[in-house]
This record gives C-alpha cells, sequence and structure tokens, in this order.
C-alpha cells in the first residue's frame, strides 16, 4: 500500500537576502534618520516620498529583457486587463535618484525651482545577497535640483557635516573632502592625455591610496612590478605628462589657500582646470562663511571615488575614528556618506538639461559607526513586567501597570500562563525587564507589593562575594500607593 | 522618403494607483505614527520590521498560478542560478499580519513569549485602482502573539484609546466599541440555527445598521420588501428562534453591567455563549480599573464588522464628531480603527495553534480625521529665504541662512538664476516663505538689512484698504546684526 504523503508545510523564512529588524535596531534608525531629516529641513529641504513601486519606463536604466527581466532590479509585468493592469513593466526602485528624476520631470510646472528635497527610505537591488549585503536596505539622499550655482554644492556640504553632528558624530570624529571633477579635467588637458586613455588615467589615480606617488608615476607611464612579482603595464604616458597628474593628487596643503594654489599651478593653462579650480575656491569661501573650519570640512584633491560619475564638485564624508577591523588591526572607520553634481538629472523624461547636486548617507554604515562609539546598539531597556501570582486578579495588575504607564514607565502585566511562576522571571529576564512587581493574595490583603530589582539581583548572582551589592536590597516591600514612587527609584539606581 | 523617427522619450509618471507624498503630508504621517508608536513601547511593546518582500509560501494566502500569478499580489518569479537567485516566487507584502505570522514561526524559540509587536509601514494589494484606493498604503499594527487570556485583548483594546489620544483625537471624539465572536455563536446556538444557516443569519446581523430590529426580524423570518418595492426572500426562521438574535442586537444597554446581563438572557443556556460574556465581564472589569470609563469604551454588541473573521473578542474604534459627506449631510466620520482575537497565526507553519490577538489603525483614515479637526494638514511653514541681490556675495547670504538655522529658524539662501529679483519674491510666495531678507550693495555698505514680513505683504494687497494693516511695516530696515532678532519678531506675529 503507497504511503500516505503528509501535505509539505510552508518554510518559515525571509527570501533569500532579505532579513528582518527587531526593537531597538528599528527605534534606534528611525531616530537617527529624524535627527538628520530636521537638520535637512531646516535648511529649507521639504520631504519627499515615492511609491516603492515604479514602471520600469521611468526608472530608465534598467529595461526589461523579456529573458532576463530581473537583473539589477525586481521587475515583473502587470497583466494588462480593461480598466485595471495596464501591461507596464513595473519593478521596485533601486535607488531615490531614479524616483527624483521621474519626479521632478512629472511636476515640473508645480514645484518651486530649485526644489529641495530629501527623502529616506528602502530601496531594493536584485543581486547576490552576500554577508552583510542585503537586497533591501535604507538609502538617506538631499537633492537640489535646478540650481547650477556652487552655492548649492557648498550648501549641501555644511549641511551634511551637521547631519552628522544631529546623528550623533562628534566634532573632530569625522571630516568632509571636496574635489571637483573639473579640475581633474583640466589636468588631464595639462597631461594632454588623449581621449581614449582618460579611463585607463583614471583607474591609476584610484590606485593613489595604495601604491603611492611614486606607484601611480610608474602606473601611468612604464609599468610597475607589484608585491607578488607581477607585471603590472602602464598607461605609456611620457614623464611630463605624468607630472600634473601627480601635482594634483599631492597638492593638499595645509590650508584650503595652499592646496587651491597647488591646484592652479596643477592645471596650468586648462580654462575647464581653472574654472574648476574658482569653484573649489568660491565653496571654501562660502563654508569659511558658515563658521565650516577645517576641522569639519576641507578641500582635498585626493578624493576620487566618484570622479566618473559626476560633473563638477565631489565630496566625501569620513569618520576618523579609530577601530579593529576582522583581523584585529586598526583602521579608520572610513566613508559614511557621499555626494557631488550630476547635470543630467530629467533630460532623457524632458529633453533639458537640468543641473542638480546631492548627497547620500550611508544610513547602515553610519548606524553602525554610532554603535561603535556606544552611542546606539544598546539594548532598548525592556518594560517593569507585573507578574500574576493570581489568575482571578488580572485588573489589579492591569491597574498597576496603567499606573506605571501614567507616570512614564514602560511597563506590562505578564501574559502567559501564570501557573508557573519561574517563567514568569524566565520571561522577564528575556524582555530585559529593570524591574519586576509581585503581588500575591497575602501582599494584597495587606495593601502591599514586592518590587524586585532583576539587574541587581543579576549581579547578585553573578558575584555573590562582593559586599557592596549586599547592602542594596534586589526585593523591596512597598505600600501599594508607593508603588510608582518606588519603582521609579530602583530605575534611578 | 520616410520621415525619420524620434526616439519615444519615456513618461515621467506614476505607475497607475501609486502616488507620491509631499513635504507635510510626510511630516505629519510620520509624527502621528511616532506619538501612536511611543503609546505602543510603553505597553512593552516591541517594533518590528520585516523587508517589503516576501516568499509567496510563506504569505500562503495567495498562492502563484502559472497563468495569472499577480491576482490580489504583485509577485514574481525568481530566477534560478546558481549561488544567487532560487527560483522561488517572491512577492510585495499584502499586510503585516502575514509577515509576523512567518516571523513568529521563524524565530519562535527566540522571540519572549507571550511576544508583543507593533509594526508600521507600507503594504501593496495589486487591485484595481479607483478614487481614493491606491495600490500602495500605510498600515500601523499592533498584536500579542501566544496570549490566551482575554488580559491581552484588554490591554490592547486600552491601549487603542490612548494611542488616539496620542495621536490627537480629544476624548468625547472617539469611543471604542467591544463584542465577542463567542455571544454571537452562544445565541446561534440559543437560536438553534443550523450550521448551514449560519453564514445566511450574520449577513442579515450586519444590515441591522440599515434596517433596524424590525427589519432583521424580517430577513431573519419569512422576508421583506425594500424600499424599491424588491421582494428580499428571508432566511426562514421561525419567529421565536429569532428571538435571541434580537435580543443580542438590542441588548445594549446604559451601563456594561446592564448589557452584559441583557446578553446573559440572550445566550441562554449555550454555554460558548456565557463564556463569551463572562470574557465580556472581565474585559469590562479590567477596563474599569485602568480607568477606561464609559466615554472610551463600551461593551456594544451591535459591533459585528469582523465577527466573521475574528474567533473571540473584537472591537472597533469610531470618531463621533460630524463631518459633511459628499452631499453636504452630517455624518459621523465613522471607524478608523479595529480588531479582535484570531487564533490560527503559526499553525500554517508549526501545525500548532498559537492563539493571537491585534489592533489596526487606518493611517490613512485617521490622518484625514485629524485634518478634519483641524490638528493636521496645514502647509508646513516654508523657509525664510534669504534673496541675492549681488552674485559675488553668495557668501554673505550663505552666511545670514546659516545664522538663521544656529536660532533654530528654517532658512534658505536663494539657489536659481538671481537676475530677475521678481522671480526671487515669487520663488518665495511658492515655498510658502513667511520672511524674505534683501540685502543689496548699498545695504552692505550701510551694514543693514531689509526685512520683509511675505505674509503681512500679502494681506496688505489683497486688502490695500484695511488701515490696521498699514499701521505695521511689511518691510523694515535692521542692522546686520539685529537680523535674527528681527526675524523672530517678525515670526512671532
Amino acid at each position: 500500500m503507497a504511503k500516505e504523503q503528509k501535505p509539505r508545510r510552508p518554510r518559515a523564512e525571509t527570501p533569500k537576502g532579505f532579513r528582518d529588524y527587531f526593537g531597538a535596531a528599528v527605534t534606534e534608525r528611525n531616530r537617527m534618520l529624524e535627527k538628520i531629516a530636521e537638520i535637512y529641513r531646516l535648511h529649507g529641504f521639504d520631504a519627499l516620498e515615492t511609491s516603492g513601486v515604479e514602471t520600469v519606463e521611468a526608472l530608465g536604466k534598467f529595461l526589461p529583457d523579456v529573458d532576463r527581466p530581473n537583473a539589477g532590479v525586481f521587475a515583473w509585468q502587470e497583466e494588462a486587463v480593461p480598466g485595471g493592469g495596464s501591461g507596464d513593466w513595473l519593478a521596485l526602485r533601486y535607488d531615490l535618484t531614479a524616483p527624483l528624476a521621474r519626479v521632478a520631470a512629472q511636476y515640473r510646472n508645480d514645484l518651486p525651482s530649485p526644489y529641495r528635497r530629501y527623502a529616506m527610505g528602502p530601496v531594493w537591488r536584485n543581486e547576490k545577497p552576500g554577508p552583510g549585503r542585503f537586497r533591501q536596505f535604507y538609502q538617506c539622499d538631499a537633492d537640489t535640483v535646478g540650481a547650477a550655482s556652487v552655492a548649492a554644492d557648498a550648501e549641501i556640504i555644511a549641511m551634511l557635516a551637521d547631519a552628522l553632528e544631529a546623528a550623533g558624530i562628534a566634532r573632530g570624529d569625522y571630516l568632509v573632502r571636496v574635489n571637483n571633477r573639473k579640475v581633474l579635467n583640466g589636468v588631464l588637458e595639462a597631461a594632454r592625455v588623449e581621449p581614449g586613455q582618460a579611463a585607463d588615467v583614471l583607474r591609476q589615480i584610484d590606485k593613489f591610496d595604495k601604491v603611492g606617488e611614486a606607484g601611480v608615476r610608474e602606473l601611468l607611464t612604464t609599468g610597475r612590478t607589484d608585491a607578488s612579482g607581477a607585471e603590472i603595464p602602464g598607461v605609456g604616458l611620457e614623464p611630463a605628462q605624468a607630472d600634473p597628474v601627480i601635482a594634483f593628487l599631492t597638492s593638499k596643503g595645509d590650508t584650503n589657500d595652499e592646496t587651491l594654489s597647488n591646484l592652479r599651478s596643477a592645471v596650468g593653462v586648462s580654462a575647464i582646470g581653472a574654472e574648476g579650480v574658482e569653484e573649489l575656491a568660491q565653496i571654501a569661501a562660502m563654508l569659511d562663511a558658515t563658521g565650516m573650519d577645517a576641522d569639519r570640512v576641507v578641500i582635498d584633491p585626493s578624493v576620487v571615488r566618484g570622479l566618473g560619475y559626476y560633473t563638477g564638485p565631489v565630496f566625501e564624508a569620513e569618520l576618523t575614528f579609530e577601530i579593529l577591523d576582522d583581523k584585529g588591526r586598526k583602521r579608520q572607520f572610513g566613508s559614511v556618506a557621499g555626494g557631488g553634481r550630476y547635470d543630467d538629472l530629467v533630460e532623457r523624461f524632458t529633453g533639458q538639461k537640468v543641473p542638480a547636486t546631492g548627497v547620500s548617507i550611508g544610513v547602515d554604515r553610519l548606524l553602525a559607526a554610532l554603535r561603535e562609539k556606544g552611542l546606539a546598539g544598546a539594548e532598548a531597556q525592556g518594560p517593569v513586567v507585573v507578574t500574576v501570582m493570581d489568575r482571578d486578579r488580572m485588573a489589579d495588575y492591569q491597574a498597576m501597570a496603567a499606573e506605571l504607564r501614567a507616570a512614564g514607565i514602560r511597563a506590562e502585566v505578564y501574559l502567559g500562563n501564570p501557573k508557573n511562576f519561574g517563567n514568569q522571571l524566565k520571561y522577564a529576564d528575556k524582555r530585559g525587564a529593570p524591574v519586576a512587581i509581585i503581588q500575591g493574595g497575602d501582599e494584597a490583603a495587606r495593601g502591599v507589593v514586592q518590587v524586585k530589582d532583576l539587574i541587581l539581583g543579576a549581579k547578585i548572582a553573578a558575584e555573590a562575594s562582593v559586599e557592596e551589592w549586599k547592602s542594596q536590597p534586589a526585593q523591596v516591600e512597598a505600600t501599594r500607593e508607593a508603588l510608582v514612587a518606588t519603582v521609579r527609584e530602583m530605575l534611578a539606581r
């Protein structure tokens, strides 16, 4: 006889690459984002919240391919139903800039121009998940659309510094470094780099942090033998051609004025280069006027990340305090935000070039930094747990919890099966409860409650020999009227 | 010669049924939700944020159909890629309860039990959009999983009343009404309604609000002729069978005690009915003990919405103030939240029945109610706009804005092309700016600024004859040092 097959139960699992956030992981992130939003609003930026779903046509970057519609984005085709689905390809947004472009084009007659907006929310990437790499994560952006002036860039740079401090990063623990793509273009012009070589030169410049001045010079000219003995071919520039590039990379001086002067030499007679240096000078002057000193923002030509993507000023915020990496070595925490100017935001919709500049804060990175500094990540304190000794007196226990809450103290009544009192204390422990309230029939008759300090109790249990704790009783009896005052006193310990 | 076809530009449009939220629409909703979350946390509920994407298998309700995978939910199949996509069907969550069921099963060994959690966020429905009906909208839920005691229901009911007040609804403007599915079951038993008739009886009970006591009696027995003359067939109960049902529907007394007494009569000797009434009596006692008076929460057997879905206590929060409907008639604002007990949350994953009870607040409805009461929906005040008279002195203007912000005043520098000063004032108007700052070369030389009251200016322009406004100058000259003080004074008007 064939064995009957049991119906398989569904798996209770998040999809691969997705995750759940519990308790403090949610509230701490929201609190951090709200502090940042406060700064953005103070600067005249307005909130914008678009939906998670866009048409693939509006997202633009990823066009549907009948064989692989899901490359990069999560996409699906709507059914074409009369009066209902349109047959459009829809997709989850993969960043907050593409929806901004759509909004800037869709509402171009209604929005103020320039339009300053901030946006915070999840985005989705259909990529191979990895350790710490998820397919849904938060972004936090602020952009100004329709302002060609570098005053817009300076404003966003200063706002970023303010936002980091509002989030809790102390002055001195971060630095915003500013560069300009136009200066690099001027340097390439001064070095007579041919258009076909530009990408290759950019790639070598990107290695400056790793291989240093001499290394980059080799890579730009005849090539280099790396530590493993491998021959890395050079770009083939003449030594004299490499000079402006090296001058650019090493132009950071002790002051912005010195740096700007070095950059003027590096770009030589290039008009675009001179324009770029002039923009940096204007930004420096505006930052100065708004009280952004060199311990917060500096002109730094070694910022190369993003130079390929942006068209003008570009900047990056780094956290300068040290942490231990996976191998126990000290290293700087590193980048938590970046941005710059990009000038083709709505062109694909309207045919018009519209200048834009913006910043994106790495939400998970910044939150991790706050945890490193002990400014977040502590388990949120659990509620006071009112235990249940007598199932028939639930109303009394609820009244105690209500009184505590009215005094602003987080409190709950144990709602599981009250039979086993040990389970109630185990529950209180799992909840991280600082205090438990106990009132049996005897206490009720006498008009008192037992107030148990669970934090002190745990300490005494762990280190029974320490005398100083023994003097503090872990459990006190209080009159019913003194419940709130007694709990408050215990929480203040 | 064939005319060359221009490449079509992408449409800048939200997908059908989706929308964008601007400015105050975002911040007001977030502020309301944060106030509610504060109350939930005070009651010991922890935040839970799951991702927008779940496997269709975990969502359960909607199984993928090869021909119509998208019915009800937005769903798509992952590519099966070695080391990457799993080939699973994925979908956007359609509510916050299905993800809670998945979480409660997935982490059942780690979560405290009972587990109290709240969740707030967008959900997606693949339904035909209509006026005011969107395919992405917010939900705001709180549930207790693993507590069989009606103390859990009473706690959530009281918490709902507190949450509405925290959101801004005044006492007296709302009422939470509580009923119990078990009482209804007892009534059906007392009325000897056969199982096959139960759904039909429920349907008629649902019409109580519309057709009243006599109408329901007709519908339960021999049928009824409606206002249009149409014959509506009855369920076919004997008149004596209809009695307990009518007694149930009309059992609301002046006090909870009276209502409970009437309900005891209505359920007669039914054991399940008596259990239901006893549960309501316990809930009433607990609400009483926590200070929830009859002006906030009442036992009301006429709450029938959701009785079919829930298994025990069920409740609904209504806003009792009147608004004008589309046709200018007064009507109560109506329901903004509801919930109850449902006892099969994780069974499909684990095979175990786990009791659960919860509440869901209609976020858009509640926000609309706050707007009706004038407690939200006012345009957020725009920033002070520092105008640009002299393009070369951007740093000075930025410094003014920075000073205003340091004093907590929302401020921005005009970042468009400053050539046409009229455009700058038009921009300030579009931004809802209360004040504009003007400093030309002459003022700069004299060390002063012009501070222009745009709100007063608009009033004067609109009603030039009103004398009282003329006495208040719409524009004052202040020393540069007095900028912040002058703006602050003007904003306080």
